[in-house]
């Protein structure tokens, strides 16, 4: 069960950019095109089927305009105000935002630390891959960085596992970027569930080796969260949008199964995939039917023969749930040490500000060293994130 | 354990329309346009990545050609031998496409019953939407059913499970045809996972209505197999074939939430779902899912507020197997009155000649009445296909 002693390290949170990220750091030349927040003079529609009237406040790039969609910014709100409506800053807790506001809601939901994602970016930078200015592109993602690692982290160095995002059209600038960021402290990267369907290599090419290289050199991790190829699992148009955040998870199974029998961890032994918000309880079935297939496919499909695609999955990847029933049952299966918890703040899926409870309740049937690995040991030691005495 | 007594029915197997079964049936002036065997007298590629050398046999319908893809054709080759590449009548097995040889290669395996999908017409007849004369595709589909009616399962009544394509362009057409071949004594359709990629109206209208309304009247089953969207799971132009076939259960994920978050259950409370060739490891994970965002995003996503997806599914789906360790141990929470076994001769993934042994060895650990209910009786109850005396 968890005990007092044991701090929640939550792997998958989401910061929202708050209006002066950009503006506080372009160029001045670059700040009329640059990221500003903006009031739409008409009404406007998102990706996510949201609607914006005249008078929201919206994000504009470069001439474009980019909702900030409801359903990220819902914590504490009642099930029938989630939507995917614009919010304004003025709707928002300061804890969505302000990284000081935001350690005082950790400490109302019990939670130490967390790893959170960007919003505007998107989970993996991939609003920066639409720029037509690749420099100013370039630029925002380095903002997005500093931003990150001198003020989002810098109000509590102990409570933040600092995450950066990559310029995703140029692995060579990445690895670069990841250098950078890795001296100034960055222990994650937000990357890319599936590059391809963003109009990039895939993983089926050497092109991404540059900053597979860095990953493996400096120990930092990938961090996929689901939907970071941009391709929604869409059934049909008209389906409820619920279905597809109910099939997000599958957009991690895809990223499995497309990483194991893809030659990146031939070549590189030492990298570290977490994936973000998918939870967990796939992972026995996706594993053992990727053997099963392996065993009968990989001479027709040219598939490494030399390492089960099931020992690759536990020496790479680490999954983790806001709550998994079922996962948690088969934990033994997927392994103890490769499972961590999400707190998913402030979006609508996460139990703020009960979280603490709420891990109390799914785990009183775990021993409590198990417990103790999922909640805060094994993020820890893959972040290298150790306690600060 | 499984016992002598128990008598294997798999669910979901594949039948290879031998060259005359539009020949035999259809009017003489669509002779020419309706589906035969051709040589080729050139190079041609298919939708799998497989290429035909020329001299070929391929299907010739309408003027297009289709292959007769290897993968559909491969029990008892080793693996070094399996592929995409077309296979000629010669190089099969004549149980492949000749229900009495059938008979025979389901004795050696020691599987006394299968339910067969079609292999030319795909999976649920999607290869008659391609047809530019409708009334020949209607003649096809009719040809198709009268030849699984009449002459596939006449070779061993106790043997084959019948089960019939629909012309899927139109629900009323398709609703008649249900009518003549359950009266003729088909007990299962063949249907579609998901009618949107085929470019026909979603779950989420009332289209299909007519289709549902015969399925609940008659007990017909609606089996939908993996891939009949025609939407396969690719995660990238240059991944390896492998990579899909292993993430073709996605295809049923999909499925299932659309399902269970559209209004066809609460509109048909008879229907009735065998989920086909995806396992059933997923299937906790998907279902607990599917309550948790429901919770969450019912109000916003106008969901039906009523039943519980969970409870939807447990009343509404059956779900089947190869090999599925995960899935078995799972059992309990799946529902073991939910969970079949299929052998997907002649397919690459299944144990012929082998399935008795090979279920035997799976169940070693499971109770005789368990094992009974899976291997057996729920397909009889499900099927309305009983012993016979």
């Amino acid at each position: 069960m968890l005990t007092d002693e044991m701090e929640l390290v939550s792997v998958d949170d989401h910061l929202i950019e708050h209006s002066m990220v950009w503006q506080d750091r372009l160029p001045s030349k670059y700040l009329e095109l640059g990221p500003r927040i903006v009031e739409t003079t008409e009404r406007t529609t998102n990706f996510m089927g949201g609607s914006a009237e005249a008078g929201s406040e919206v994000w504009q790039y470069e001439g474009r305009i980019y909702h900030q969609i409801g359903l990220g910014a819902t914590a504490g709100r009642p099930t029938e105000e989630i939507n995917t409506d614009p919010v304004r800053f003025d709707q928002m807790r300061p804890g969505f935002y302000n990284s000081k506001a935001r350690l005082e809601d950790m400490d109302l939901d019990g939670v130490k630390v967390q790893l959170c994602f960007p919003s505007f970016a998107r989970f993996a930078g991939q609003t920066f891959l639409d720029g037509q200015d690749k420099k100013l592109s370039l630029l925002c993602v380095q903002a997005y960085n500093d931003f990150v690692l001198e003020e989002w982290c810098a109000a509590g160095p102990d409570r933040f596992i600092p995450m950066i995002i990559l310029p995703l059209w140029d692995p060579g600038l990445a690895a670069m970027e990841m250098r950078r960021s890795y001296d100034k402290g960055a222990r994650a990267v937000a990357f890319v569930e599936n590059p391809a369907p963003l109009g990039l290599p895939s993983f089926h090419t050497d092109h991404w080796d540059p900053v597979f290289n860095v990953a493996e050199e400096t120990g930092l991790v990938m961090c996929t969260h689901f939907g970071t190829s941009s391709k929604p699992p869409i059934t049909a148009e008209d389906a409820p949008i619920a279905v597809r955040i109910a099939l997000y998870g599958c957009n991690l199974m895809y990223a499995t199964v497309d990483l194991l029998y893809s030659q990146v961890l031939h070549k590189h032994p030492q990298l570290k995939f977490a994936l973000s918000e998918g939870g967990i309880g796939w992972i026995p079935y996706i594993v053992e039917n990727a053997d099963y297939i392996w065993e009968r496919h990989w001479y027709h499909s040219k598939l490494n023969r030399d390492i089960r695609p099931s020992e690759l999955f536990r020496k790479h990847f680490w999954g983790c749930f806001i709550e998994d029933e079922h996962g948690l049952a088969a934990r033994h299966e997927i392994g103890v040490d490769r499972i961590m918890w999400e707190g998913d703040y402030p979006h609508s899926d996460g139990p703020w500000p009960n979280a603490r409870q709420h891990v109390a309740d799914m785990m009183k049937d775990v021993p409590d060293e198990e417990v103790q690995q999922i909640v805060e040991g094994n993020a820890r030691k893959l972040f290298s994130f150790p306690r600060t005495a």
